[in-house]
This record gives C-alpha cells, structure tokens and sequence, in this order.
C-alpha cells in the first residue's frame, strides 16, 4: 500500500495519524485540533504551541531578510496563543543550520527574535541548535497563560453568533506574489534593484507580521469573551472551515464585508489576481477569526479594526459565501479534501 | 565579517545568540542552559523541553526503521524531562515530509510515537505536519510535571559530591558504528541481507533507547534527590563539562569505572575502535549522569544499574579523567570551543 500525502490533505492525514491516541493524564485539558494546547492541574493554564519553519517551503531566504524572519518566527509562534485568548510570556526556538550559514546570519535571526521578545514580553527559555543538511530549519514553541474559564476554543460557536474578523486579509499573500514577481524577474541580473517602492504594506505584512495583542488586551479588559476563535494562518475559507468542523456548525460570511485593505486591491490589479482569493486562501494573515453571541453586537465596536462577516448558521447549510449579487458559493480550501 | 560556525562550537554559538537576552516574566523558573526550561507560577511547575531530529544528521533511513525512530524520537524529548527529576505526560510532534513519503510510512513513525506513549504514559497534544523540500524533520516537545522543590538542575554540584552514572555508556554508538559498516559494505547490491546476528543488544541501544523512567521513579520512591543531573546525549565528556561549568566546579572521573557493558567491547574490538572512547565521546545513550553528597554513599545501591564513577572536585583542577596506571587525562570534548 502507498497511498500519496495529498489523497487525504493535510487535515486528513494529522486526522488519520493522531485519531487513535487516547489521553491518559488529567493534566492533559486540550490535546489535538485546537491552534494550541492547554495543559495543567489547576486554575492557571499553560497553553502551548509549536511551529516548525522550513526553508524553500514556509520561507525563501532570496528576499527574506534574516532578523525578518526571525521577528516573524516569533510572531507565528505566539498568535496561537492569542488565539487561545491566551498571554505569551515564554518562547523556544530551536534552529537547524546548513555549512552555508556564518555566525554574524545567526545573529541576524536572533536580533529578530529578541525584538520581537522585547515587543510582546517574551522570555527565551530554550532551544538548541544543530547541523542540517540543507538549509536552515526553524523550529518555534510558544508558551502562554491564562485563566481556566477565559481560555476560548475552536469548538464554542453557536447558532446565530456572529463572525468577526480583525484587520484586513489577503495582504500578506498579495506581498509574497510581489516578491515573487520580483524574485523573477531578477533572476540572472547582477546587482538587482527590486522594484519596491509604494508597496511598503503590503510587504510589511508579509515580512513583518504582528500578533494581535492589542485586540486580546481590549477584549480582556472590557470582559468580551468570543465564544471560538483561531488565527488567521491558513486564509479565512480554511480557518472558517475549522471553525465549523470542530463548533459543528455551518456558516455564512458576505462576500463585501470582507475586509481587504486598499493597497491588496492596488497590487492585485497589478499582478493581475483576484483579491478576494488572496482574502479566503492566500493566508499568513495573523487576524484573528472569531464568534460572538448576537448579544454582544454593540460592544465589537469598541474593538479595534474589527469587522462583522457574517453569522453561524446550522451545519446542514454548510459554509457558504453570499456575494453582492445574493449567490451563494460554498467554501472550499487547500488542505481539506472534500467529503 | 563572516565566522564560521565551528569557530564557536555549538555552545559557544548557543551563548553567544541567547546571551543577552533577559528575563522579564515572573513565571520563567529556569531559561536556556539546562535540559529542559521550567516554567509556573505555583507549587507544581512544568517543564519543558523540544528537540528537532532532521534526517541525514540525526537519523538515516537507510537502515533506521520509521517505527523505531518515532519511539526513538519520544524517548529523546521525554529524557531531558526525567533529567530534571521531573515526570513526563505530554508531547506534541510536527513533522516535515517530503514528496517521497507515503501515508502509510507516517504512519509507520506514530506507530513508534504511541508505543513510546503508551510505555511512557504520554498524551499526544498536538503536532502539525508540513510539507518539505529535503527529507524528514521531525520536532518533539516534551512536557513533564514536578513539585518546584524537587526539580534538579545541572548547576548544583557541590565540592566533594559522588558522581554517578545509570546503565551502560557507548553501546549506541558502536550499534550506530555497525550499521553504518553494513550500509558501506552492502552499497549497490541488490537485496543486501546485513549481518546483524549477534548484535541484537548495541542494536536495540541504538535504534530503540529507553528513557531513565525506572531509576528516577526509584529516586523519587526512596527520596535520592540528586544534587545535579543530566541525561547523557553527547557523550560523558560533553555532558560531565555541562555540569562542571554550570556547577563552577572540577570533576574526577575514573577511566576503570565507566560502565562499558561487553557487547560494546566486543563489537568495539571487531571494528577496532576504542570503547573507551565511544562512552566518552559517542553520544545517545539516554543514560543520566548525576551528582550526589557523599553522606548518601549507602543509598546508591538501592538504585537499579547505577555507579559511583568518581567525585567533584575544585573548579581549578579541572575535569580530568584518571586512567588505571594513575595518569590524568584532561576531558576535552566536541561541541565544545577550548579555552
């Protein structure tokens, strides 16, 4: 029997793989299938998420500077555990390293990682580093606290909440096209000079992402517990997708409440592509997608850059998309094999 | 500037990345530098630990079956957690696979993974999968349990302290040593039939190690709480320095009492390698080295399978290694920049 990856998808095959473990302790609260896991006997919780970053997949070092990346290592790590509606405090990182990396590149990754640590309140508590055969390995843990009836999981929506989603999406997506196009179109020229001037958000958000802590901070302090939530990593149709997997619930989200900054709208045109596909699938957004009772409408307004999209709805109705027209398009996303 | 990294050596580089970075959270009990971190605000704190093992420097599936290397790789992550006299009950695995890998071969590895759980009593909480460009990484973060006041670190040896040693030193290296001559010799034949009869003990040290569960459950049984501890992983030399250093002290070891159990002298003689040398350099043997006051002399015999191999001595006499004919040898050992 050789069955490939992609017959089940990545959701798919973490299913087949960790379906039949049973859990044996009773500190052990949330295992598999959440942004992060929470562990501990008593009222304070550890939440706990790891990441693993690979070079030539989830980072290209051609126009990836090194403190960058280590700045956004750090931040894919911790927005996990804001999607917990948890607090970050500690972080691990373990990195691999091929002979092609010098002492002064390592730092370069670390003085990322420190700043961010610096921005967020991290502590570094660990992590090695080891020789690897090709290029350069990533490894992130990141580790926060929180209250044991605060911590808000992907599987709480309920019928009619309503879905909100902070910030603006597709943007990251729209800056690694750009880089791309760039990386291209350079390709061969001796001292290349990338055409970058105007797009400096967008590449912002591709390279310098930020956690979403400010957003968690308010909700915290005027007491506004979502009732799911998880992070934008994937793109919107995939995490709405785990949303309702998991709350057993369908959704509908329109289509012009999504928000798309102007500057995605801008390099769209340009390159050419539709900014609502970079929107639901592009990814790496790290927004926060959540769900709130219907009670709580009036209060969201008091959450920065935050937007209604949409509400729960039963899960025979699936998880649709209603454009401005009235259509409805069922969602779809890379990852998850359709049943 | 470009240093290369071997300049430093692999604690040096870790000293030099993570040196300045400070602590700011209440709930970091021990950062970087020991086997594992230590984190909690309470009585009862978490210890934590993460490894990553990336194919063609910590494994080859030449001759490593997937099953063995996924017990393998609990037992390396739970080790660090036994080594702080903590008690291991979770872990979360991320792996990237490149194209080459089936389901059924992943499948394969978390075979190994619940086995390791189910012996360790362990609960799998989380792991993602990724795609890879080149070959198999594997991360394991393990996560144990301790009572604040019990946890051992490596920096409390003490003048005149009983160093210890379990089991039996080198034996998966001189396992590791075998495979790697078979693979040599049966290179572009076609279905090669190793010769491994015989073997079966070095064999098993090296692709299916057990982690130190009994011998620390003893401890904790009879109230032995070492002074320091680590688990043996780099070989006794590199992990003896560990604990001198952080420890400000020297160390005495006696060459004719390092545990060498015969399977490693005789697989050592028939590949003309030293033994000794194996247990001093050769790593993954999973074992724990730990210190103890010399008033608990008498209760070390109430532990399974451990020795008394020498005793600490002052950080100005350094860490020498005395052989039989009464000369001292000054340990020196890779990963390690001389001073």
């Amino acid at each position: 029997m050789a069955t490939e990856i992609s017959e089940l998808g990545e959701f798919g095959l973490i299913e087949r793989i960790t379906g039949d473990f049973n859990i044996k302790n009773d500190s052990t609260v949330k295992g598999v299938g959440d942004d992060a896991a929470v562990i501990g006997n008593g009222d304070n919780k550890i939440i706990i998420s790891t990441e693993l970053l690979l070079e030539g997949i989830h980072f290209d070092l051609i126009y990836t500077p090194l403190m960058h990346l280590g700045y956004k290592a750090v931040i894919a790590g911790i927005s996990d555990i804001y999607a917990m509606y948890g607090t970050p405090r500690q972080i691990m990182v373990n990195i691999g390293l091929s002979a092609k990396f010098t002492v002064e590149q390592v730092e370069e990754l670390y003085k990322g990682i420190k700043i961010a640590c610096g921005n967020y309140g991290l502590d570094l508590i660990g992590g090695d580093t080891s020789s690897s055969m090709t290029g350069l390995t990533i490894n992130i843990t990141a580790i926060g606290h929180a209250d044991n009836d605060s911590i808000v999981y992907r599987n709480g929506a309920q019928l009619n909440d309503l879905i909100c989603v902070t910030g603006n999406l597709g943007a990251a997506f729209m800056g690694l096209q750009l880089l791309e196009r760039e990386k291209i179109a350079l390709q061969g020229i001796d001292n290349p000079t990338p055409q970058f001037e105007g797009y400096d958000y967008i590449l912002k958000r591709q390279l310098k992402p930020e956690a979403k802590k400010k957003v968690i901070g308010r909700m915290q302090e005027i007491g506004i517990v979502p009732t799911s939530m998880i992070d934008l990593t994937d793109g919107l149709a995939s995490d709405l997708l785990h949303i309702c997997k998991q709350s057993e619930c369908g959704a509908r989200i329109y289509l012009n409440r999504i928000p798309i900054a102007k500057e995605t709208f801008t390099i769209a045109e340009e390159l050419n592509f539709d900014p609502v596909v970079a929107a639901l699938n592009g990814g790496e957004d790290y927004e926060l997608l959540f769900t709130l009772p219907i009670s709580k409408q009036s209060e969201i307004s008091n959450l920065p850059d935050t937007e209604i999209i949409g509400h729960i709805t039963k899960k025979s109705t699936g998880v649709a998309l209603t454009t401005p027209d009235g259509q409805d398009i069922q969602i779809q996303a890379p990852g998850w094999k359709q049943e």
